[in-house]
């Protein structure tokens, strides 16, 4: 029976999450949709839909976002060889977080620019700070002394991990707070962190380490 | 030909069926979505969003209830390594209901803090009861004289998940009478056999018994 | 490269159908959405909740259908091991009109009880006949003589099933012309047709063929 | 561990694109509903359902697109054994405007025939021309000397298929143009690129190539 060995039963989960992944990220494009034009003319038209740039950014953010995750997930379930409760729990909760991300997405679309932006970020902000919380305990669940990983995975790789996941949630503790003063500065810390993030995979990926090992 | 031995049979089954369990939770995310806000300040953009409570409450516990359902189905379908008729006909109607919870999630989310409140939970009630109905028929087609279980599965793992089956369609048929008494009533009831369910399953994985055979 | 050999080509394709089937079939209750309801109380809500029935029906049947043909697709895809340009361009369009079927259920959903239905029922008997259409070209592009199929397969078998794909095309055509003499009569016809064949799946599947290779 | 090797890492990749592709082209679907219709008879209905003539074109021409970009993504990846930080970079680009390109497409379904065609053409074409601009991208980072591609893989056929995605730009370039002058001249050229390309698709799978190594 082919799901019983190491591999086999963590990549079943995986096949079920990247799912979960793909169909998180392609919904988020349902609510870029143009309200009732008042000037149908061509150019009323075309302006109408550069109005809908907050959505347009708001749906950028959360696809990269939610596709920079995927990757790290993948990353760090190959590190793994054995489920149990816990993890399947963590598991779960990071899945829930990232099909629940386009609630806020939308949010933050409808009210960037207006009076309501700071709340729409601050939103925006709490959504993605439960969400690295998920991803924090998904990182205890890893934990060595678990006994979930593969013996070659060395103890540091995934200290490193838990300090970024850790550094990750006091970034967005913080932006949560600065969107209450200013929208675009909140959603401006959010962001970066995600630019800081795909360049950290893009570099690990340039240097040549197996994608599926990396941490 | 790779799709003709015993576990390749079932192993297409089991993908295809995973795929409507991810995308039947991920859609359920499409009802969180804010209505038109009246007072649009940053404190009333925030309070509009805390006010969606129910919808939440809903999408969570529909989330859950995939979510243990797909791990039950994964543990079910690596007991069996041939399938009929009367299988894939349960399995179907399984699906059915599972795509379907959309529908009672979204009214719950609805009128759970109107006056329609008990309708509204023995509507739910009512689907889970369905759901619950289809889980039977499909533990039916796992009988072992059926023939269609690996023949190292005791007879005895079988009769312990039909019984908790079983169980289920009684509880929910009683969340769908007390709701009808007291909304949060019959809410908390089909609730709190999900976190039963829940606690089960994790002391199942935490035991170290291999996932994928787990009845 | 594991993707070359005879099974792996044809797998892919089999794969990435097997989603669209999925997804077509989940979103389909998408349309399932309680209109405001008035009179809001418990007993109205779920008298309101009963009044769709055409929408539950109209689910229901298309749901069946998608499954149904999924398991044909698999069926027919397990006796091919190799694809060219014209069974690539039957599979689009047989994946094309399984993706559309949602618009023709939400019509019947919307004016089956009302003073439309015959127009409604037509419409749904319209978009059926053309997947069958579908379905025809695909079974020309599995004609033995194309040089498609697997060595094993006898032209028998083919022959049969493009049989039954022609005369569901008739059933179909005849179901469009009864709808607009009376919308029960020619929904009736295309439900009994879908009945029939999941009879004769559930047949073959309890004869113990195996399921992968039943055309 | 079985994701470690050449063929592993980008299979996996792979299959998290196909998700994409599969859902992207499913939820197109969803912008083909009926607007509430006045005349309620069989024929009033009939008549508003052939109204909507511009959405099927829209919807027809967007699931040809995608489908034909999942043949040719299928087709490059088959050619590539190691994944850098451009490459991923480049898929996520592909699969966001692949995944965006529902919104022009419920655009051109709404406007066509209105007076602001020629704006809701010209949107279109944009982001057409974004798409291609990532296959663009795309097509640098497979370039021989980049280190990617798998030891058999000729030189000649990824300049070949990169000059033929330049190309693809430029007359997106002309379209978006044109279609300022006239909406129909402009969906009329983006139309007829993709039969030129679905011809070329056509053709080399006719051509008993194997499907996955054909560029």
């Amino acid at each position: 029976m082919q799901d019983q060995g190491g591999r086999g039963e963590t990549s079943r989960l995986e096949a079920f999450s990247d799912g979960v992944f793909a169909i998180a990220l392609t919904i988020l494009v349902l609510d870029l949709r143009l309200p009732p034009v008042e000037t149908v003319t061509p150019s009323g038209l075309i302006s109408a839909v550069l109005d809908l740039w907050p959505s347009y950014f708001a749906f950028a953010l959360s696809f990269a976002t939610i596709l920079i995750m995927w990757i790290n997930h993948h990353a760090r379930m190959g590190l793994i060889q054995r489920i149990d409760g816990l993890l399947m729990f963590a598991n779960g909760l990071v899945l829930f977080m990232v099909v629940t991300l386009s609630f806020p997405t939308a949010i933050v679309g409808e009210y960037l620019t207006g009076p309501a932006a700071k709340g729409a970020v601050f939103t925006y902000a709490v959504f993605v700070l439960a969400t690295s919380g998920a991803w924090n305990v998904f990182m205890v669940a890893m934990k060595p002394e678990r006994g979930l990983l593969r013996p070659t995975v060395p103890a540091s790789a995934i200290a490193t991990t838990r300090r970024r996941v850790a550094f990750g949630f006091t970034v967005y503790l913080v932006a949560a707070g600065l969107s209450l003063i200013n929208a675009y500065l909140g959603l401006g810390l959010i962001t970066a962190m995600w630019g800081f993030w795909g360049v950290v995979a893009y570099r690990a990926l340039n240097e040549h380490r197996a994608w599926s090992t990396e941490a």
